[in-house]
């Protein structure tokens, strides 16, 4: 087959539309994006596809997300690749804040369909990421059982769980983030348009609001709890913390996956009336820290280190099954994940209710020794759980990052 | 019962939280504010509550969107127009970027569900407008059946339609636009938080992207077909044509609704698969402007005077069932109306494909005599309509702006 070439234009979307671009590029625009608007030639928006590590893990966490999950519907190895050196190409670009294919929207001639969609000319890149993942059902096909990393199953059934299959598994994933969220889903649709015929979408989550800070130059955000999420986070300023509980070692399992990581979805529906109904002195004991601060109970600064045993009048001024404490690595024989997930609302639930929650997105170098033994924890006792309720779950391989010449998934398909 | 003193707390979230604040302000929020940042005294984010006309319909659109419609389920009016009045104090302290009632979600005390709910700490005020709108529904309760405007009544059934009574009809609604998403989410959800045991949510939608501008400032957006949309919008630099238009005149029909207008939605998905196959010359025939410029068929900018009779060697240069043929003013004997509408994506549709479209919202000043017989003239013959379906519609009559004194809906029950 032919691909397009990448190297032919660099054009961005914002130079080849000219003062419209800039114009435009303020609408829906990020804070980064917008203000770094005068220095037009170097755009601090753009977050580098290729390293050793996939971008959309351990860069900023941007603030709108858009995820999506593909069955695989082709029989034909060769055509599966063929995709995945399509979607890299077009990744690259789109990362860039360039249109998926030369020609784009306008240029390809009129007799065709265009090769991009349209809907972001005129947005800049936006620190748009794109991350792939690989679910447990690619390896039963294409020859690929003997590469499957032991890792790499469908969880566990937790205590609770009440999983939907419409939004759980999926054979691959990606997730787009970026600060417009007409950016990230421009992306999704014309990776999955070009699709069609290889895989088709099996389930997708926007998300408009981050629930995590990957970085210490970010404050940390809120969830629809309305409490802080995610103050001791793991964060990119602390390489050798990712090197033991983010990254896949040479030696861990499959060789194909040294640098890369596995990734953990859960979709959570917040039972929120119930929650806004309960006295801040109970929402402080269920999460372990004060609301309006965020620093554990009876201290005063959002990341004073958490004391599990400190006692007040009433005993544990921590409970012994608060959240924090339950998901600590204090708690937790030192485990640690990343976490990087987002704030959703998905219309109404048919009861009256707003069907909103938290799209539960975590990294981690093994979930089976990571991620499983802290749900265990939190889904036996969590006093969360009165006020939550997992609908959806799915974990995936992300591969290592991206090479000058390789594609997603090169290390895998070699 | 006693109401929350808008007046003792002026204290806007950014204020509160000081330091920190600022920072958090950073986190999600939308061009506008994030520059004004160092100007924290200035705030260039608020718009006005109060004033001749409810502000989210010819005030500039916001980039993202939160709109929720609800049933009535209380049999006293008493209790209808105290949740009106409770609304009212919420609404105008959310629009200035305060928490919803004085103490709000930390300093109420700990032993009572907080006030606010305290996703939007931090968060700027972000442009947030909030407008209601009442349905039909209303006035067959509380002895308001002569208040009923005769323009207010549930759609016709248009060529094509295939409603879903889910995502259909209210007895009142209420839109929030910020640039933001989670200040309008935290916005709709406290409102739906205080109404429990008067409304309930019937639907909700949330829009991630505007399509329509309102005012000559803004550059036009595109919508996820990738075409320009609302170049011919009307826009608030022409407060005749509003006049014509948009706001209902104290002799039209009820006097409680002068200065008030007529909010139409409707969920439009777009068969996006559809049109992305369909090649470039095709998709502007069907609009009948360039994908690239905006500019109608043969012509070069954006606003160039859409020429209806210019021919070229195939024929009329604008297709005879062109969307913008039909949807013209030269069309539709000097018909026009304010599009105010966003793009959505909402998940997969479980057929493999993105759940996607267009969340129309016009205002008008009448209906029955805009809306109707543009929507008709457009389901008979619009080429549009092969990529198109329309799932959700809905009525609404806003009520005109609020005195210093009054509230949402005071005209009504005075």
């Amino acid at each position: 087959m032919s691909l397009p070439d990448s190297n032919t234009s660099r054009f961005s979307r914002r130079r080849l539309f000219g003062a419209v671009g800039v114009g435009a590029a303020l609408v829906g625009t990020g804070a980064v994006a917008a203000c770094a608007e005068s220095d037009e030639d170097q755009p601090s928006d753009i977050v580098e596809f290729r390293g050793a590590h996939q971008a959309g893990i351990v860069t900023p966490a941007q603030d709108r997300m858009h995820f999506v999950a593909f069955d695989i519907t082709t029989e034909s190895r060769d055509e599966f690749v063929a995709l995945l050196q399509k979607w890299t190409l077009m990744a690259e670009r789109l990362t860039r804040g360039e249109e998926t294919f030369d020609g784009g929207a306008v240029g390809a001639g009129e007799y065709r369909p265009p090769s991009d969609t349209g809907e972001a000319l005129g947005l800049s890149a936006s620190s748009l990421t794109l991350t792939i993942g690989f679910g447990p059902g690619l390896f039963t096909r294409f020859g690929l059982a003997d590469l499957r990393p032991s890792s790499l199953a469908d969880l566990q059934h937790f205590p609770a769980d009440n999983l939907d299959e419409r939004r759980s598994g999926g054979d691959l994933c990606i997730q787009a983030c970026a600060n417009d969220p007409q950016v990230a889903v421009h992306a999704i649709r014309n990776l999955a348009r070009v699709g069609f015929g290889t895989v088709s979408v099996k389930w997708s989550q926007l998300g408009f609001g981050r629930t995590s800070s990957t970085s210490t130059s970010q404050a940390t955000p809120r969830n629809l709890f309305g409490f802080k999420d995610g103050t001791a986070n793991l964060k990119a300023e602390d390489p050798e913390l990712l090197d033991d509980f983010i990254w896949v070692g040479k030696d861990d399992d499959q060789p194909w996956m040294a640098g890369g990581s596995y990734l953990v979805a859960r979709r959570i529906r917040m039972l929120i009336e119930s929650w806004d109904r309960t006295t801040l002195k109970e929402q402080e004991r269920v999460i372990g820290r004060s609301k309006g601060t965020g620093a554990p109970l009876g201290l005063t600064d959002e990341f004073d280190a958490l004391d599990l045993d400190s006692k007040g009048p009433e005993g544990l001024l921590i409970d012994s099954d608060a959240h924090v404490r339950l998901a600590s690595k204090e708690n937790l024989d030192g485990i640690q994940i990343l976490r990087r997930g987002y704030n959703f609302t998905d219309g109404s639930d048919g009861f009256g209710h707003l069907d909103a929650g938290l799209f539960f997105i975590a990294y981690c170098r093994d979930p089976l020794t990571q991620f499983v033994p802290m749900q265990l924890a939190l889904a036996r006792k969590d006093l969360l759980n009165e006020y939550i309720q997992h609908v959806g779950s799915a974990v995936f391989a992300c591969p290592p990052g991206l090479g000058e010449s390789e594609f997603w998934g090169s290390t895998l398909f070699a």
